[in-house]
């Protein structure tokens, strides 16, 4: 297997098969080996099958490419610092402002949220800090509906932290009013 | 952005960065296009950076490509059905024997394990018959060692479900002793 290990994880909608993939990619990397791992949602998703995939391998992969990206989302200086350099041009920028002190230069538009401190004030903890930048993204394009993350939100997270995944999402949302 | 429109979330282990990409994932379907979410798990992902990647497009997506796989885990009749004509010859298939009746003949290494079962009996719910497949994975491959997949679940899910989480790593993994 020197072309590294390909594990797929299938099953139905509800059976934890994106949690099950998220988990074993998180180990594999913990034994010093390289993993991606991919989920594909379309049409197949839409029933209620569900898929899971992990790519294991000795060396770094390089698959999928890396290309770069129409939105990028910083949640922290190390990450902006990272990745500004695959935003594509007038692409859109949103950072978390609590954590991304310097912002370089850049041809794009850029959106500063206040992730972290809105999510301890109000949601008294710096973990909703996530929802809040998705709640700001889905304001700010046209790339999925805010009723979809909202049920997204509501089928992904735990049930006793739904109700404040949910607030934290629409403080984000009008955040951009 | 006719050729789909990619979203790269990123910032530090910890901030909810795959959750995020996995809710917008899942908001996108529901909007009716197609998405794949990857997580690339490498020397990055060491420190404490994290990033999560979301293709969104109109169309079905082809990329990455779909491959063919090593092991196959396969928790009900129709993931079975559906993907069992990408696994290798002399791949490795894990089923879930209490949802996956019919197995077609194959030269494959065919693990039945009575996941689903031992979930409801030993732990009051189906939904962990997740981490009792990758405990059955973790004993029959080399993939992965029992250590770095118990870690790997305490920090991936909800501190309340941690130790049924990881007794029913065990069970599955134990089932193939």
């Amino acid at each position: 297997m020197a072309r590294g290990t390909e594990v797929r994880i299938s099953g139905l909608g509800g059976q934890g098969v994106v949690l099950a993939g998220v988990i074993l990619g998180r180990a594999v990397v913990r034994n010093g080996k390289y993993a991606i791992q991919t989920q594909s949602y379309g049409a197949e998703a839409r029933g209620s099958a569900a898929k899971s995939e992990v790519i294991i391998s000795d060396e770094p992969i390089s698959f999928p490419k890396v290309r770069r990206c129409d939105i990028l989302i910083a949640m922290s200086q190390s990450a902006l610092d990272t990745h500004i350099k695959d935003l594509k041009e007038h692409g859109i920028l949103l950072v978390d402002r609590d954590m991304v002190k310097k912002l370089p230069k850049v041809q794009a538009t850029v959106l500063r949220i206040p992730a972290t401190k809105a999510a301890e004030a109000e949601l008294e903890s710096r973990m909703y800090a996530n929802v809040i930048m998705l709640g700001a993204l889905t304001r700010a394009t046209q790339i999925v509906s805010k009723e979809a993350v909202e049920e997204a939100i509501s089928e992904s997270v735990p049930a006793k932290t739904k109700g404040k995944n949910l607030k934290g999402f629409k403080i984000g949302y009008l955040s951009l009013k």
